[in-house]
């Protein structure tokens, strides 16, 4: 496994590269970003937590937005950022911007013409990790989060192996995708019209039958555009409900869907974070 | 004079926005954004600091990436970011990235086709503020920064109009455009080949023959791959020695000229503008 450095950038004494290397799981070459606070870099390995973004979004959106480098820095933390998709040429996708390259949904295509390259739950929960712990002094002790779609993917993926992760946070997260347009849009494409097949990437299906084991905050803005359509932050905890499980969500007043709102409350989502990558 | 609001985002828990409006001095419609603290939403009116941005910037850049708004919101400093040009289909322009549009230099220009609309300095000493004075809750006391080229803009009108700011900050400032290419390329569109006019522009110009009676901070990245061409931030000191004037040059370790720099340090300028902007 080549990895190819393509930036870096000193920030809050830490560093923020960006690296491209080939994906076994994605058939395709793909980018990603780390930032790695200062002890990182020095001797000291680091937990990590995973950013996952949403539609349309790169590895760069939340390097370049969310003003997480002061905080991770000082709790000394990495964030790992892949990209939303498999990208490039060969790579089958489609006109709207939520559905194909930058709308990868972090599932497991099984439908062509994505299958070939869509597997992006196996890029973001395997593949990935496993080349960040052998070429990045950190440690295997990881937490997710994301935002939108990403809150989705953060979401389903640590609530299907509690046991790789510590803790998930959401920023506006998809909570039910198989309820909103924009998750029976990609389910169709990726997944088929059985919709059984579905269940399991659907945060509020996992969550009404089974017990979350892992802590879970969830920041919503009230001001969100796509907060009724597209997010229904009330189905999670309704589903939460029915199984007992916590799930913390606080509402925000007059906050929307941006990068303005992440950046307002990420310095909390790491501390939430920080409290359970550094319990031993 | 109307502003018409384009666009608007709660952040630490102030606002972010985006205005339109007709400039008089610039002959054409111009972008601008502020970023309003907690108390300038209410009923305290705020200081003000103003962020000048380099080469190809908008409004946009400062107020995505500088990670200012904690800070701005817990000292009580609104930040207004204008464009770097002006803008238009009607506006002289150029090719290259380092002259016309998103390459105003803050100067009035002299020469056609540019002295038609270029007339940034007086578009940001005068016609801005006056705009800002007159539709926000905010005082008439105001500070200067800005990165690259905006930290020429920032120095050269601070250290013309001390009467109107208390501080002035920059990163990765143009320090000396007259000995700088994008400096000598610009000045000699905007201004002609007669370099006596060129001075009024040139900070360490200013710096050689006059006492500066402004605090002056100036942050410098080593690992500035603009460094030794363009921005010479040595020969801002020489300037000043000249004359007996006080600027702290402050260079940091392997930072670059990018937002990752500026989002490290940029608690610090607002701490630093606070304390001048916040006496009395």
């Amino acid at each position: 496994m080549m990895l190819e450095n393509i930036s870096q950038n000193k920030v809050a004494e830490g560093w923020h590269k960006q690296y491209r290397h080939s994906s076994r799981v994605l058939n395709c070459d793909m980018r990603f970003a780390i930032y790695l606070p200062p002890n990182a870099t020095q001797h000291t390995p680091v937990p990590v937590l995973y950013w996952l973004s949403g539609l349309t979004c790169t590895d760069e959106n939340f390097m370049q937005k969310a003003a997480a480098f002061k905080s991770a820095a000082a709790l000394g933390i990495a964030i790992v950022a892949p990209d939303t998709s498999p990208r490039g040429e060969l790579v089958a996708d489609d006109d709207s911007f939520d559905l194909g390259q930058g709308a990868g949904f972090y599932l497991n295509a099984t439908q062509p013409p994505w299958n070939t390259h869509y597997q992006m739950f196996d890029y973001v929960t395997q593949e990935l990790p496993s080349i960040i712990e052998a070429h990045f002094l950190v440690t295997d002790v990881k937490s997710i989060a994301g935002h939108s779609m990403g809150g989705h993917g953060a979401l389903i993926a640590g609530l299907t192996l509690p046991e790789q992760y510590r803790s998930i946070s959401a920023f506006s997260p998809i909570c039910h995708p198989m309820q909103s347009p924009w998750g029976q849009k990609a389910f169709s494409a990726y997944l088929g019209q059985d919709t059984t097949q579905w269940r399991k990437y659907d945060a509020c299906e996992w969550l009404k039958s089974r017990k979350a084991t892992l802590p879970i905050l969830i920041d919503q803005g009230d001001a969100d555009s796509f907060l009724a359509e597209q997010l229904k932050p009330e189905t999670v905890l309704a589903a939460a409900k029915l199984s007992g499980s916590e799930v913390q969500l606080r509402m925000h007043s007059g906050y929307d869907h941006s990068y303005y709102f992440i950046s307002s409350f990420i310095d909390e989502h790491l501390a939430f974070h920080a409290r359970y990558l550094q319990s031993t």
